[in-house]
């Protein structure tokens, strides 16, 4: 669907801190896992367009409400839906929800805002608008998944 | 002051990305940093206390707004700020300058708030008043800061 | 087999660096990725079992030899192999491979020694024999794949 | 000195893991933070030379020998020794020593050899000789303190 995305991870031992849980920070690189996964499910990646000038999608907003925490080998699925669409930014919700059997509980919900860019060669960076054929993928969620 | 603290640090290479930029997760790892100098220099520290039960200190939100990128090799203050101080919880805004020569750039703005647990035997956590002589040593910050 | 293990990965954006490649200090990260997937592959894992004292798998040795570098996006199949088992310590091989449609190239390749330890109630470690039932299921690989 | 440098760090929550201890993939970050104060206490920088082709300094080995862990707020000092040097690479020894009041005690004592490359347009690299420039800065270490 180009408006959703879903990912699946385990968490590593590396991600997790000295209070025995997974670290906070790394809730935000999952994050960016499902929304990469969701670019290669409309076949593009943020890797690939050798545009001049170069393009770039930097963060604008990053944030994480957390309900219960991950542990050491938890099996979690992030699930990324597209909340709102403009000329030059996207916006997208995050559920993580910890499986455990055939349970899904919702442990925490982020917001990710996405911004085009144009990299120029003095090293500063413009706002553009996201080219069609990217922007002509992305769909916003129905109503009743963003709740 | 019992009610702000500056940490600084310096862009690592293993701290970068493919995007030549510090990656954004990265920003909540220095929002950690400068919360736990600010521990410190209220003489008290997370992993300190000793108490049965043990006490923690999970993250329930965290958010930064990015204005400008990080690069390898940038130096960086990290500007905290108590903002609300609850029974059981306590919110940080954390102010990001880029420091070069003599000017100072807010290059984001991020919050923290972090509540106080109780880690039971079996696993499970529950929120608990703030130890008395913790939370008389946090204030919040003159509104003049915290704009 | 009770003497090998393959896990795969792709390449995340916050895996890399600012030389737009993996950085070094992941692959190591990825060796353990590859290390708790193989003890969970022989039935147990190393957060599971609560004995008195705990035991605990510090590393002793790591190392890396790079013949070339991973990118965002790669896929890598990481391929673990038991090249030494004592009393008290295992010595795994790390082959890592990197893979493209159906041709699989070794980009590098790794070594870690790990020593079975009880943690004591006063913060201190001491190496231990490897409790039996976890011993007997550890092979060594056979010669051939370990060149 | 220009075969020698020393950095300082304090372990940060965030870079210890559930055994409560420093994981060991971060002694090879804390390497790499020795290696660039090096570069940039002999007055330049692996992201400065904006040379063309673009000089690169990749990892083709890095290994670590570990006899004490290093624990959450823990300070350590990371010497950073010159072990050999070559034409088109550089070989360099690290001992970690834990900070405790007035005592150093070697918790770590780590290698990591590099190699100058030039990065080609299409994205290959190849061995160069290090630049005059920078290898006369470099000098290997007296012998005494490779012991």
């Amino acid at each position: 669907m180009p408006y959703e995305f879903k990912a699946t991870r385990q968490v590593e031992f590396s991600e997790t801190d000295a209070a025995g849980l997974m670290h906070f920070s790394n809730f935000f690189r999952f994050m960016e896992t499902a929304e990469h996964g969701f670019y290669r499910s409309l076949g593009f990646s943020v890797a690939m367009p050798k545009t001049d000038p170069r393009l770039g999608w930097p963060r604008v907003h990053a944030e994480f409400d957390y309900k219960q925490p991950l542990r050491f080998e938890d099996h979690v699925e992030i699930h990324l839906l597209v909340r709102e669409k403009r000329s030059k930014s996207v916006n997208f919700l995050f559920r993580f929800r910890k499986l455990t059997g055939s349970t899904a509980v919702e442990v925490a919900r982020g917001a990710l805002t996405i911004v085009c860019v144009a990299h120029h060669q003095d090293g500063t960076m413009s706002a553009m608008t996201i080219p069609k054929e990217i922007a002509d993928k992305i769909e916003v969620a129905p109503a009743e998944l963003l709740i």
